[in-house]
């Protein structure tokens, strides 16, 4: 290749994202630093978190500058390096970008992978990359189901959501999934084994909360939420006295110039719930001991992590969006290219 | 006495009470059931929470019945008993109602107390009950600040806040309080050693969070919350990494129909913070341990619990009322009677 394609972000989007927000780019393929390396971006992971890092507001991380590529987690091989640590033809996993090179330095986030253990290498993407992580962590370490326990998840049939309902199941927990739609709510039952499933679409707080009672009629000892507003609003309404909420994120306002955040916030304090703010980073050592868990557990068949493998750096923006229409299910992820 | 007034709630408000939801009756003196007794009320606590008590809405406890009286901490002297536990003239402190006479049993939340240990049997209400060991408990239990860290307490002038900021700077943090007005400001530096004081009136979530970013630079360690709205969106803004927020109250939204909860919800996540939601009763095992310490502060001139002590069952309205016009300073006490 002798050139750097790259998907920019040139304007910060105000709500939901427009095409008009990025730029589509050819530059030069960039050299290894001295002590950098230059990774041929093959596979990157599309989250709803990067729409966050397009804001320009307090968080987690910096913005994402403008006229930069947009961050994202990729995989891909090293095509350059000037590092002792990572040989040319070494598979990486790292914090890059939408582009298909990316330059690293030694210390930095990547990683070496070995994906002589995985059908596809956008598996470390997906169950044993962040997403199917935050599943794992966020339950074994943050919310601690109980065997018996009634476990809701929000945003159930996403990548994460439906992680984590099977891992809730694999726990011992009773699990209820909320979805759009009957096609996803149909998946939670027949592909990923929850207990039950509830279709927000189309219904008040009120409804929705009573259909979380009608299936949770004890309360929900753990909410796994990653969906914010009024899908949260109505499952504060079910909590159990002393219940755990694993906040892990807030899809409904990620596109909302007005942020609703939860209005009934009340329910927290009434039943001496403990909220705990969830990001997968601080586990990243833990990572391998992670993920080789999840592998044993898809070997066992108890766990199922789909993959919605899109194809082609010139289609990031429809891509991305898949995010937020409702259309993808499963880890979403951008194949760039196949390898050096 | 030979009749039993009391202040009854006849509706439920809708937004702030007006007097007529209420009516103060006169009935007949109750009995002692067998087993049981009856107290002579003659300090009761007058509190926020007893607001959310007045709502249909599911919460730690069930709502106030209509035609009940309003449900109150009383301290009083039993006047009459059937139960071998309880003699008359034994001071008591139980969860009662705003009323001459209240029924109790024996098993239930109705303890004896020692008045000699005080100057007032008030004190039972402020200092040494729920009013100031949920700001002793919720700091050395639940937000446990370090020497040195930032403990940000909204409401700070009340009775709760004005105690947390006092025991946080014993336990070693740097205080910042939110009140509203410019009186209750100084009162803060000035009678309770707020190292800082923010007053919220007049400005937007925006400037307030400005206001505290200017004296919490390296963030918000402990954000003690009493307040919700505007005042806990502010200081969401401004979490340290990993901040633990105590969330006690929010008496900004006990009187709105519409609830608007918190918008700055993301930075919970943002910051991996944790939220506790936070009720006194689970220690009120502890309480005299509890109260012995705070005795012992005060006894030391460290910490000062002021009250506002108002007299007359029959002004019950107006004096509750004090707790939301912001002219209450110290913790709020109606004075039903000196005692048999």
């Amino acid at each position: 290749m002798t050139a750097n394609r790259r998907f920019l972000l040139t304007r910060r989007p105000h709500g939901t994202p427009v095409r008009e927000d990025f730029s589509f780019v050819e530059q030069a393929v960039p050299h290894a630093p001295e002590g950098g390396f230059v990774v041929r971006n093959c596979y990157a992971s599309l989250d709803p978190a990067q729409r966050g890092w397009m804001d320009d507001a307090p968080s987690y991380m910096p913005p994402i500058p403008l006229g930069d590529a947009v961050r994202a987690s990729t995989i891909g091989v090293i095509a350059e390096s000037r590092s002792p640590d990572f040989q040319v033809g070494d598979w990486v996993m790292g914090l890059n970008a939408l582009e298909d090179y990316s330059v690293g330095v030694t210390g930095g986030f990547t990683n070496k992978v070995d994906i002589s253990q995985v059908d596809s290498p956008s598996r470390f993407l997906s169950a044993m990359g962040a997403v199917g992580l935050t599943a794992y962590f966020g339950l074994t370490e943050v919310a601690k189901p109980k065997p018996g326990e009634t476990l809701l998840v929000s945003g159930a049939a996403g990548a994460v959501g439906s992680a984590v309902g099977q891992i809730g199941k694999i726990l011992g927990a009773r699990v209820i999934g909320i979805a759009g739609g009957p096609g996803k709510c149909r998946r939670l039952i027949e592909d990923y084994g929850f207990d039950e499933a509830i279709d927000y679409k189309g219904k008040s707080v009120e409804q929705l909360a009573a259909e979380i009672r009608a299936v949770a009629p004890g309360g929900v000892h753990v909410l796994f939420e990653n969906v914010g507003g009024d899908v949260m609003d109505a499952a504060l309404l079910n909590l159990a006295k002393y219940a755990r909420i694993v906040l892990c994120g807030l899809i409904s306002e990620y596109n909302s110039p007005e942020k609703i955040g939860v209005r009934n916030l009340w329910q927290v304090l009434a039943q001496q719930a403990t909220l705990y703010g969830y990001l997968i980073m601080d586990y990243a050592p833990r990572f391998a001991e992670g993920g080789a868990v999840m592998a044993g557990w898809m070997a066992q068949g108890r766990l199922r992590i789909d993959e919605d493998v899109q194809e082609g750096l010139e289609n990031t923006y429809d891509v991305f969006m898949r995010l937020f229409t409702g259309a993808n299910t499963g880890k979403l992820v951008l194949k760039i290219a196949d390898g050096l």
